[in-house]
């Protein structure tokens, strides 16, 4: 028998410009690129262990053992991996996340992102950044951005080799302030796997898609001169812009919920009224209200007199996948 | 001393392809025809009295005499009718809505179309309804289709000759019901007339036009085919298309209060379940559902079990403009 094992933490990341559409789905490959934050408050934490004794695969996500797609796709990703080092031993994964399960926020990025490091790492590899992040978007698109640090750019590339993610700026860089909003979402809604495929039905993807540079251009810049104001901008503008395409789909996909549209609104009058701060949504009714240190006691104050919202998670810029 | 006076009673209309964005917004050119149903239960009643010996001009609203811009609108308008005939009498204007003013129900179309069709009669002139359809549109661009009857086309045309609307199908066409879940209104949003002029900073307002073709010739044909799915889709495809150029503007507006998406989502599941439904919003938070006769009772009953729906007005297809 012989045994080895790796942990890995991420985080998961909110996209200031949005992952909507592959040009091919099964390599994950997007149709436009995109820029992130990573969260340094959440962390999905994952332990994969080789050993030639164990007769099957097995993932327990928050304690509980997977079966059924959740298992599937992990299993794939794994194989994927196993494929690399040209092994079949079989692996018990164990993966945690520090959030809660119900709260709508999306654990595939971290999760695909610690998996892919810890199960490189104990299968005794060691590979550089772009591969780590190249081989988690074949897990999760939006997980290849949660292998770097801080700010981070997923340039789409045209193939495998080139569709990877990249920091743009550190943690450290900007004390830029993520306050979650947290809704509680209505009967389930289309995962984001199934949404990317009804993105080409919109009349209005191709246009998103085409102008995508330009609001990556405006959004790089922002984040390097630290300006608020131009980021707030492009950053709602961006995030509609995805939500109509999702809207225009056939069939529509509606992710706001009432509670959504009312923190929405709430932001663009705090806005008017000189609060800087910025709302954006990715695939499911959270909100994400943006803001640089100082005003996140305030914002997240005013969150929670809003009716419908009963919880707040403050996120500073979070660190690169990490073996722990 | 010569006194003339003419009553006249136009229907507000609901635009299944809206219109959003002027070609030429002195003249009300729009840059996408349109398509509308006429509301029966509704109405506007304009008397326009012309008397030598008035010594100003007179708007009075639902009982209230009006001053700033809502006169100045009304004035500009009664200026370009008087032009016609050569007259400079003035006159006094006494407008009602038979719809509540507080439930967000537009009344410039059925407004303009009344004042439009009871000054020229007063005025002692017999215009084609293509010239009043004409005449309406400078005074509000969707009050041009509040001249014909029924389901109304507005073809865009390039000049103030070929601007009009012109009816598709005849009120006993098809018994289609809005059922109008009337939701209110936040902090006053922007006025129509103000919006327009924002659609064009969208990035999406060319693609919206450029496909406005393909759905106006889906929905013309529907209507004429008694066909409610293909309407249903194409109604709320082309709502939601106008909503995101609205939100993707700048500044971006968002007509859309929480109940709103509240009722669309609910609209939307009832459809799922088998209910021929469909869901459209104007300019505004209130949400049209439309059905076809015989399930109007059930959507109502559904709508006023939602949360924040106290009030439903069901409307059948309304008739041309008329003197009284």
């Amino acid at each position: 028998m012989t045994t080895s094992t790796a942990t890995a933490v991420a985080h998961p990341n909110i996209a200031f410009i949005k992952y909507w559409g592959n040009r091919d789905a099964a390599l994950r490959i997007p149709e436009n690129g995109s820029i992130s934050m990573n969260l340094a408050e959440l962390e999905t934490r994952t332990r994969v262990t080789f050993d030639t004794s164990f007769p099957m695969d097995i993932f327990d996500l928050n304690g509980t053992r997977q079966k059924g797609s959740s298992y599937e796709r992990v299993l794939k990703h794994l194989n994927l991996l196993r494929g690399i080092r040209g092994i079949s031993t079989h692996a018990h994964i164990f993966s945690e996340n520090n959030f809660p399960t119900g709260a709508g926020i999306a654990s595939s990025a971290s999760g695909f992102a610690a998996l892919t490091l810890a199960t490189i790492a104990a299968m005794g590899l060691e590979l550089t950044e772009i591969d780590l992040s190249r081989l988690a978007r074949r897990g999760s698109g939006s997980a290849c951005r949660s292998i770097p640090a801080g700010f981070v750019e997923w340039q789409k590339g045209i193939n495998d080799r080139d569709s990877f993610a990249f920091s743009i700026a550190a943690p450290e860089h900007w004390n830029l302030i993520d306050c979650i909003a947290v809704i509680e979402e209505g009967p389930k809604a289309t995962g984001s796997s199934e949404g990317h495929q009804g993105a080409a039905t919109s009349p209005y993807q191709a246009t998103r898609v085409a102008d995508s540079l330009r609001r990556l251009d405006i959004c790089r810049q922002a984040i390097k001169a630290r300006d608020f104001a131009a980021l707030a901008e492009v950053v709602e503008l961006d995030s509609s812009m995805m939500h109509a395409v999702m809207m225009t789909s056939k069939p529509p996909l509606f992710y706001w919920e009432p509670d959504s549209i009312r923190v929405i609104k709430a932001v663009q009058s705090w806005r008017k009224l000189g609060l800087p701060v910025a709302a954006t949504l990715d695939a499911g009714p959270n909100v994400h209200i943006l803001c640089e240190a100082g005003s996140e006691k305030q914002v997240e104050h005013k969150l929670l007199n809003i009716e419908g919202i009963h919880q707040v998670i403050l996120c500073h810029p979070g660190d690169k996948a990490a073996l722990d």
